[in-house]
């Protein structure tokens, strides 16, 4: 008999705790869920999880991070740059409105508030690669003359993500499909050439 | 010797709990902030102020409201909106970018995060009348032509001052003067009249 193959064995073991994680968020929600909860879904041992994470928020974040990384992080690039920006949006927007997928971005908003280094690890592994496949497809869409070449893509991702985050944590409005479509076209009229001298003179002038 | 009035009595605690809020949150920070400090500095029993406000949070938001009301709940209007703009969103750059008021919001953001009924609280005595302030300044714009009158201004609001709070909350980019300048020059892309046919066609088709 061969002798067992430990990395494989542990990506099996990693895997069964990020799919317990999930599983687990999507029954219980984050303020239930506990490492023995993940520990007996998984097959796994409590220490194990805490040996590898180091606790409940560090899983959770990597069982989000595997979860983003799979449905792939690049936007889709139709030609047109309103109807791609709708769809994330609309998406987005719906992420928020869920009551499962809210409550956890809400825990994980509390921890990174309380904790400055998992703060980091959520900005760089979640975040930033969602936020970079805007500020790409963005970046084509300049190349395409549909957005102006003065404007800072990194304000511009910001413009398009920060009035959605602060109408979900501050709860000032409702999060419809209508309304991600109204900010798109917001957005779109702040960003697209073609608006005549205007703009463009604002350019010179704003900065 | 006439009898003490115990509403004057009462106000005058009141004020000197808030005076003595504000005070030590300068000093010590929302997080070294305790109920015991505060009844000391303000010559109060600590049992007044779990009586009156329930708790640290409840306290920090009344010191924090009558701090923004004494500032005034009006925005300037020279008649020129980008500037009056500039002149707001500067000075609420500078709130975020200063350690201590810093540190306070972000302590607050934590417990409205956790606490339903506080958020409520945050959001209509704290937040709504600053938002509030600048929509009516928006809707000043409108009539001077300045903005369209198409414009939804709660997203419009949401617009200038989601971008920030979304910097700040995840610390994704610098704070400064010309971080501001820059926003605003985009949100005024997105909302004035006069860009030519182009934006108003975008009323038409985008919603």
């Amino acid at each position: 008999m061969p002798a067992p193959d430990p990395a494989r064995r542990n990506e099996r073991s990693r895997r069964a705790i990020l799919d317990a994680t999930r599983a687990l968020l999507a029954e219980t929600g984050y303020a239930d869920l506990t490492v023995g909860a993940i520990a007996a879904r998984a097959g796994a041992g409590k220490q194990t999880i805490y040996r590898w994470w180091g606790g409940k928020s560090a899983v959770v974040l990597d069982a989000l991070v595997d979860t983003v990384a799979a449905e792939g992080m690049t936007l889709p690039d139709s030609g047109d740059l309103r109807a791609d920006l709708r769809l994330v949006l609309r998406a987005t927007v719906a992420e928020f409105a869920d009551p499962v997928l809210s409550a956890t971005t809400r825990a994980l908003t509390i921890e990174t508030l309380i904790d400055d280094e998992l703060a980091v690890q959520v900005r760089d592994r979640l975040l930033r690669p969602q936020l970079d496949a805007v500020k790409d497809r963005l970046r084509a869409g300049q190349r395409a003359g549909d957005v102006r070449t003065g404007v800072d893509l990194d304000q511009a991702v910001e413009l398009i993500f920060g009035p959605l985050y602060h109408r979900w944590l501050l709860r000032t409005g409702p999060l419809t499909e209508e309304y991600a479509d109204g900010l798109v076209d917001l957005v779109m009229t702040a960003l697209r050439r073609g608006n005549g001298r205007a703009a463009d003179d604002d350019e010179r002038r704003g900065s």
